[in-house]
């Protein structure tokens, strides 16, 4: 390699990688590479060498670092490598789902890169630069691991921007169906990848699915339904579900999805989970398994206060719907909302609530979405069972 | 009830009781009741009622409130129906294993009560003067809703003597065995109900032991073993387990578990687990599975830096002997050690091991241990399992 292939980091930046960290951010950089996006050697400023990255020109994480090893450049044959590994840590879901993350980018050793399976399809995301311009590489050995039929990018996340890429969902190679059936766990439900929420379904909660489905009881309730995938799990063992969600077309493909399992006692509930839960308890009504699984209220550092006290709300309204030994699982899927705040919102929510709640399982991330315990971002997702024990 | 039978309690005493914790200090108490230990009303400074509480006259816990209902003070009647409820939700483990918790104090409204079953015999730690004035009580309650063969008081934990009440291990009712034999999802071993370690074994672990267990495999490694129940969990489906432990006749026990479930892959070996681990380390020895469920290195708030450096050391060192896509289960009993510091020391641990770890679950206490989200005092376990990656 040549010199202006090199990316120099300080001090502060060569700590980090040597912490297990693979961001490098702009101002941690002493000396840009003069090459385009793709990978580049990195030294610190002392000449040490730090391996290989990926580089990003135009992004604040400017180097996203892949390997210690500085004696080999990453190639063709160390993607094809690196995704084997990821696709085989994956294989004990293949017999409980025909839906799951292949990669999980950093939690993979594979930064910025999403790959999902829905049946014979991919979806992938390449997020940075550096990543993007591999695209083909990692297309060809995804075809070559997998046998899939097609792959679709769904490469309209806004991170894209901050790395100089368009926003676009293309199809890379063979046909994506509009929709695809998934199968998990005995429960079938349709993902939407051109167009759904993020590759066309909630992946990371199924084995929260499976959970709380196999503890529900008596009159159950998801807030915040979606599609109904939470709902149709709790169906198999509640009397009744009642799905809870503001869009009509998200509670259509709720009803649709009841049908295609036989279930007749899901009945979806047009209207706002806050206001909803209000008035139902001013009302008596009671549930004795209850979802609260909302979208991330927390987009950014800044939205925590705001976010805080709409989580705490809507769960407070949650705790309060719970007949006595009910259960209430419940989610955040906020980054910035680290799992040390959701404890501490869930503590305020049950002690406004007066009652007392035992906390009976926290749940951290499936096997597809490894969490790396020294790459906070690489965990997002928390949950906590709790039962209501009077 | 007389004037004299009232607890007086300030501002913060009232708001700890509203917001769900049910200790009041004797320094937020504005008058004492003028009566010997065991139940008094309780109000705020101001005459709003606040319900019933025990009371300990020597402790720096005054008060441990169990009833917001003022219009009923508890009596045998009021005992047996918060035991009767109790036992009830420990139901479900009764197929599984024939010893568990049977009331976990705050945890279950039953404060400083602690009731384990193991088989027909039942071990109580009564350790607050309040809660030891209703021992007659208690124990007719516990014969008659147990049917247990007898009853042993294990009232020697520390906490008695802040209570001013004597330490003693003193048999309550009928006949209780030195050693009983439990069966835990299919694996066998002896509580030592007069002398072992808390009430006769780690009864916390269960569900933990059984996580592991359906998961190890290859070489694993016990430490800190005790009398092994980790090891013979692991045995099932590991092809060898090392037992590692200090004390030679807790080594013995291990033995003599092994042979009473027809096991012939663990070996004890005795060491101090921080220095056998670095000397294997050294050797190039390797796992595939490991366990690290240490004593309680912080006994109180003033020892956790040190007990930190020596999680960390213990789990750096675990860390280090995995096994490329090994699993270590680690968990800390300390109170006093946060389940965000406990996640903190890992990430330090796994930055300094040079490796990548993900956080493949996370455990908190079983079902007949609940832990109340408002009363952080009754949780005290927390544990992770933890993936080597590379």
């Amino acid at each position: 390699m040549i010199e202006g292939e090199v990316a120099v980091v300080n001090r502060r930046g060569a700590q980090r990688i040597r912490n297990g960290h693979p961001w490098v951010f702009r101002s941690d950089l002493e000396r840009a590479p003069a090459v385009a996006a793709g990978f580049v050697r990195v030294e610190e400023y002392t000449g040490a060498p730090l391996g290989f990255a990926l580089w990003s020109p135009q992004s604040e994480i400017s180097l996203r670092h892949v390997s210690a090893d500085a004696s080999r450049a990453p190639d063709a044959a160390w993607w094809h490598e690196q995704l084997r590994t990821a696709i085989a840590r994956r294989a004990p879901l293949a017999t409980e789902s025909n839906a799951y993350r292949l990669v999980h980018g950093e939690g993979d050793g594979l930064p910025s890169l999403v790959v999902d399976r829905y049946g014979d399809a991919l979806v992938v995301q390449l997020l940075s630069a550096g990543v993007n311009a591999w695209t083909e590489t990692i297309v060809a050995s995804l075809q070559e691991l997998t046998g899939c039929t097609g792959i679709l990018a769904r490469n309209d996340p806004a991170a894209r921007d901050r790395e100089g890429l368009p926003r676009e969902v293309r199809l890379l190679h063979g046909d994506v169906p509009r929709v695809i059936e998934v199968v998990e766990h005995g429960v079938r439900y349709l993902a939407a990848p051109w167009d759904g929420q993020k590759t066309g379904a909630f992946l990371d909660q199924r084995e929260n699915r499976v959970l709380i489905g196999s503890l529900a009881r008596g009159r159950a309730l998801d807030c915040f339904a979606y599609h109904g995938s939470f709902a149709l799990h709790l169906a198999d063992r509640a009397e009744h579900v009642t799905a809870v969600d503001i869009s009509a077309p998200a509670l259509a493909r709720v009803h649709e999805h009841a049908q295609r399992n036989g279930l007749t006692n899901i009945e979806p509930v047009e209207g706002d989970a806050f206001d909803v839960l209000r008035a139902w308890y001013r009302e008596g009504r009671r549930f004795d398994t209850i979802v609260v699984d909302p979208p991330a209220f927390a987009k950014n550092r800044n939205a925590i206060e705001g976010a805080l006290r709409g989580y705490k709300d809507i769960n407070l309204q949650a705790m309060r719907l719970l007949a006595p030994g009910g259960l209430l699982f419940t989610a955040s899927c906020s980054f910035h909302l680290s799992r040390g705040l959701f404890f501490e919102m869930l503590q305020e929510a049950s002690a406004d609530s007066g009652r007392r709640f035992a906390l009976r399982a926290i749940t951290g991330q499936p096997l597809d979405h490894p969490e790396l315990i020294t790459v906070p971002e690489t965990g997002y997702l928390k949950g906590a069972l709790l039962e209501a024990m009077g």
